[in-house]
Formats: structure tokens, C-alpha cells, sequence
């Protein structure tokens, strides 16, 4: 257990960009939100796995959306207080804490807010190790855990509760109503018990991003490589090192959709790469190959600062080095990559851990 | 109070669907079901308005979606009554009754199934004295009473409780739901108190309905022209004759919509009437003249039987006399008007109420 103050927040929105891979929204927002909670209510309490009871109720919250556009709207505290609650009173039982469902800049410390609001813990966990585009891919999912009941609300008052028989189905119907409510909603789901979380959960995640973060900020404070530093931390490979030439983007049934294109710089001259993104990177295909694919994590980073580029912060020009990461050893089960392997993405390949491409030569 | 049997269905269903306009649903598939229910569970009581206490808590059910899927999808009383059960267990306190939400084949009689299943009464009254495409479009919402808390369930099992900060949201989001649904769900919404009934909604709908259905088999019986003794009974008039040319549909956002044409036949013979629909008649023109629309009741009734045709039962060559019929009051208010006037269909003409145009002249 410890206390999380305004000052770990920035490193960890940070950290957690890094495993957004792109998406989980804009860690610059994630961490006005949170510090703004913190200094109205206190710090928020972190708790190890380990620290929670086994039948405790433990709740994720998080927003839904195109990070397009949850960008552009910038949600108020209670909004996503509310979706928390309404699940709470629908349950009809005290939420013991509550957690991220997903790394990324936003939706990592998204459960700050309700945290700090209501006087209530935050896990050191989240669901999927990194960011996700859709609702069923989470670790939960791998464990037949239900997504339902699950909470919705918008900013104007609007809510909904959902009850499916599968997560699938879920993510159907939050997605439309995520879409009718503007492209952006808050959400409350996958009502866990302690022994749940501790068996289908991704332990570590928020020390790991604040991690990540630090690394970053101290050795740039240093003038020590910070790209370097985040692929020591996270085991990490360097995938290409080039510049944005080109982005296309398409805001498509409630995703951020696209593809980018890198011109190779320095030892890439001559190369091209093209990722394709669902708001998080799922392909990079360099020269034609495949060089990552998900679960694995592919992420951008400014090649000055080290900083994480999300998708819809991706611009021509940017110099930026490709990063890929090992996923968490869940999502390399045959369950795992049913939900979230390449081909579920419309991909026709097979997936291939990224340890295994390239060894720990090209570090 | 009086009991309803099986024999009162048939009429029921009949006379419903005539005041469907050509929506609310197949009268047999409506009359199947709610027969099927009564064999099984015993009669359905019928409570006038005046029987119910002013604080008793009344729940419409419903069917949702595009008619065209209903037809194909026949639910079974299990889900309607699951979609009612999950708003019963959330409000946390017993229904007293069920109520129709509006006349037409299908949804006048899918309350039958939620009451015989689980013995509860029906009252006497909807909230439309016809059929609407929308939600919103209830006289519960001229009296600002909301749709919400509602819940919506489908066949596989999945459901949802909706809360709106409007009518129109509500529609939005229980629109989409059933779209995901299949086009088709069952809901329960607008609790009501039997106080806020009494005010805001149409008395004795069912009785009509059943009058109107007994006033077309028993004409009909006897020979004698059916299709005026609805005029009779409904005070409705005769607005065209003729032959159905050509029906164009599209199944579009989840609605049943399109356009029907006719050409006169007898007293009509070279005129042209086109009717737009979207599940219901929005608006009948005749050589090129709109001479009734929402929120007036435009039903279409087979020439030689009196019985109605839903509009996706409509089909080439059928002989039909095109009737117009009063709507209720509350309709004809600014309030009402915004709700369904012809304005909000898209057609920028002024409503004339129906009598305005004919007089007493034409019946």
C-alpha cells in the first residue's frame, strides 16, 4: 500500500502512454484530470493484489470512446463518478476500490478521479497490461469473467445499465450507445471479487507505467538516451526510427482508425514502415514484413524526448522511434490470442512474440 | 373491470391495427400470442382508469424494432415478460399493472402476454389512441412524464435499464439497442403512477380497438358494408379507393419506411394517392393535395373485407379503401404537435385537423 500524490501522476500518465500503444487517450488530459482530484480530495491509496480481500467488490472505471474526440471533451469528475455509482446502487453492494481496465495515458488514471472523489483505493492492476480498442479484451475475458452489469453515462445525464451473455455483445452495445452519446462516454464494468482480480488480472500495471515514466524524465533530465531507457524497462525493441510522412484517419464507428507511414532515418534510411491503429497500433509492417503485430505492444515515441505519440497526436513530420514490447504471458494463450491476436483484427497472419523475431540482439 | 378471453382478442387485434395505421404490428401474430398466453395462464383483467388508485404503479410492454423483423422474429412471452421483470426489479417495488403504449396488431396485445403470465391486470388505455414510430411520441411525454427508468431485452438473453434526460434520448439510445438487437426487442418504460395515468393517457383504447374489430367481423357476417361501419365507429372518413400500384420500402435506422402508391378505381378512378410511411402513415397525398397527416389517424382497409393492411403487408394490386380518422385531443395541442405533428416527419406543411378538411360531407 502506499499513497500516490499530484507528482507520481505525471509519470505515471506517461508511463501508461508508453502501453497505451497509441491509444487509451492523451496522458496530458489523463493527468490534468487526475491531479485536479487529488488536490481537491487527497491522495489516492494503491494497493497490491496481495492487499485485497479475496471477496471484496473491486470495480474498473474508465471512458469509452474515439480518443478523437474524448480529447475534445473533456469529461467533469462527476460524470464518471456517476457511472460508478449508478453501477454501485444497481449492484446493490459497497465498491471496496476500484482500477484501470486498460494502461493508456487516459484511461490509466481515469479511476483516479473516482478514487480520490469517493475515498476509495485504487488496485495496482489493470485488464489488459497495455490498451485495447475494445471492451472484451480485457484478461478478465480470458477467465469468462462477465463485463456486465455494466454502467454507461454521457455528460448530460444520460445512463444506462447493461446486462449481456457475452462480452462481445457488450462491447456492441456500449459501442452504440458510446456513439449516440457523442463518441465519448464514462463506464463502470466487470464487477470483480477479490479472487477474481487475483487470477484474471495483469498485476503491476500502475507502478510499471509510473516506472516507465520516471525512467523517461530522469534520463532526459540527465541527457542519457531515453529511448534506450523505456526499452531496458519494458524489454522492449527498437523497430524503426524514421518520420512521419503521411497519417490517414478516419473517425468509423466509434474508433479512431488509420494507418500511418514512417520514412526510415539513420540505420532505417531507405526503409518505410506503415502501422495500422483501431485507436491503439495493432500492425507494423516494415518494408513490406511484419515486424510486430498485436498482443504485442508497438509504440511511438519522439525521438528527442522519449515522450509517447498517440495516435491521434501523430503529425507529419515527427521524428519518431518505433518501439515494440512483449505482452503480458495471458494474451499469448490460444484464448488470449482468440480475443485479441492478429487475426481478430482482420489480419491473416499468425502471431509471433516479438522475443522471438528478434531475439536480444536488436535491444 | 371485466375479463378478456380469447374470443375478445381476435377483434381486439383487428380493431388495434386499424388504429395502428398500418404500424403496431401483424394483428395475427398479435393475436397468436396473446391467445396463446390466455390458454395458458387464464383470462387477463381489464381495469378502466377509474379503477386504478392513484398511486399504483403501472408499467406499459412493448415490442421495439422495425415490423417487417417482428413478423420474422416471433418472440416468446418469456422475453417480453424478462424485459418487464428486469424494470420491476429495478424500480424495487411491485407493478400493479400493464397497459398497451399504443393500438396496433402486435403491441395492443403483447401487454396480454406480460399480464396472463403473471397475473396481473391490464388497463384500458395507451398512450398514443394509434400507433407511432418513435418512443417519445406518447401523450406521457405532452404531460412531461419520462420514458425512463426502461428496460429492453432481447431473445438471447442480453438487456439493458435505460435513464434519460429526455424522451428523445431515450429513443436514441433504445434505437440503436434494438438495431443491435436484431431490429427487434421487447421493452417496459414510462412507470407510470395511476394518477399521472389518469391525466396524461388515452382512455379506453382497448374497448375501442375491440368495438372497432367486432364492427368489421359482425358487418362482415352479415354482409353489410364493413368498411362503413368503421367510418361509424371511428368517425373516421373515406379519403380515397383504389389499387396499389407500387410499394417502395426501406428498412433504414431500424424503421420499416417507404412510400405507397394508388390509383383510383370507382369514384376515384384517374386520381393518384401517395402515402409515406415510417412503420405508420405519416401522411396521405392525393393528386398532388395532402389531404390528411399525422397526427390524424390514415389507415388502409382491404376493399372487400374491411380488414386492415399493415404497411408490411401492403403489396401490389390489392384493392383498398384509404380511411381517415380523428386523433385524440391531446394530439391537436402545441405540445402534442411538436411531438408528431407533420413538422417533426420532415414535412413542412401546418397540421388541419381532419374534420377541418371534410366537414361531416364525406363519410
Amino acid at each position: 500500500m502506499r499513497l500516490l500524490h499530484p507528482e507520481n501522476i505525471e509519470d505515471l500518465a506517461i508511463g501508461a502512454a508508453v502501453l497505451g500503444t497509441g491509444g487509451g487517450g492523451d496522458p496530458y488530459v489523463g493527468k490534468l484530470m487526475a491531479i485536479q482530484s487529488i488536490r481537491e480530495y487527497g491522495p489516492v491509496t494503491l494497493l497490491d493484489l496481495d492487499e485485497i480481500g479475496d471477496d471484496d467488490l473491486i470495480v474498473p472505471s474508465a471512458m469509452m470512446g474515439a480518443p478523437t474526440v474524448m480529447v475534445e471533451k473533456l469529461p467533469s469528475g462527476e460524470e464518471i463518478v456517476k457511472a460508478f455509482q449508478a453501477l454501485e446502487s444497481f449492484l446493490g453492494k459497497p465498491i471496496k476500490a476500484t482500477m484501470s481496465i486498460e494502461a493508456g495515458g487516459l484511461n490509466s488514471t481515469t479511476p483516479f478521479t473516482v478514487a480520490a472523489t469517493l475515498g476509495i483505493p485504487m488496485v495496482d492492476a489493470d485488464g489488459m497490461g497495455r490498451a485495447f480498442p475494445e471492451l472484451q479484451m480485457v484478461t478478465f475475458t480470458i477467465y469468462d469473467i462477465p463485463a456486465t452489469p455494466m454502467a454507461i453515462a454521457d455528460e448530460k445525464g444520460n445512463s444506462a445499465i447493461l446486462n449481456t451473455m457475452s462480452n462481445r455483445w457488450t462491447e456492441t452495445f456500449a459501442r452504440s450507445l458510446t456513439i449516440d452519446m457523442g463518441s465519448s462516454a464514462m463506464i463502470a464494468l466487470y464487477p470483480l471479487t477479490g479472487k477474481q482480480l487475483k487470477a484474471a488480472g495483469v498485476a503491476g500495471t500502475i507502478t510499471m507505467a509510473e516506472q516507465i515514466g520516471r525512467a523517461i524524465r530522469e534520463s532526459r533530465a540527465a541527457d542519457h538516451d531515453p529511448i534506450g531507457t523505456v526499452l531496458r524497462v519494458t524489454n522492449g525493441y527498437r523497430l524503426f526510427e524514421g518520420k512521419i510522412v503521411d497519417v490517414a484517419r478516419r473517425t468509423e464507428t466509434g474508433f479512431a482508425r488509420g494507418d500511418a507511414t514512417l520514412e526510415g532515418t539513420g540505420s532505417m534510411a531507405g526503409s518505410t514502415m506503415k502501422i495500422s491503429f483501431q485507436n491503439e497500433h495493432l500492425i507494423a509492417i516494415k518494408d513490406g514484413a511484419v515486424c510486430a503485430s498485436v498482443p504485442d505492444l508497438i509504440t511511438m515515441l519522439d525521438a528527442e524526448t522519449g515522450d509517447p505519440i498517440t495516435t491521434e497526436g501523430m503529425r507529419y513530420g515527427f521524428r519518431v522511434v518505433v518501439v515494440g514490447m512483449p505482452c503480458d504471458p495471458k494474451w499469448r494463450t490460444p484464448k488470449g490470442l482468440e480475443i485479441v491476436g492478429p487475426r481478430y483484427f482482420g489480419y491473416d497472419i499468425d502471431y509471433v512474440p516479438i522475443e522471438q523475431r528478434y531475439g536480444a540482439l536488436t535491444r
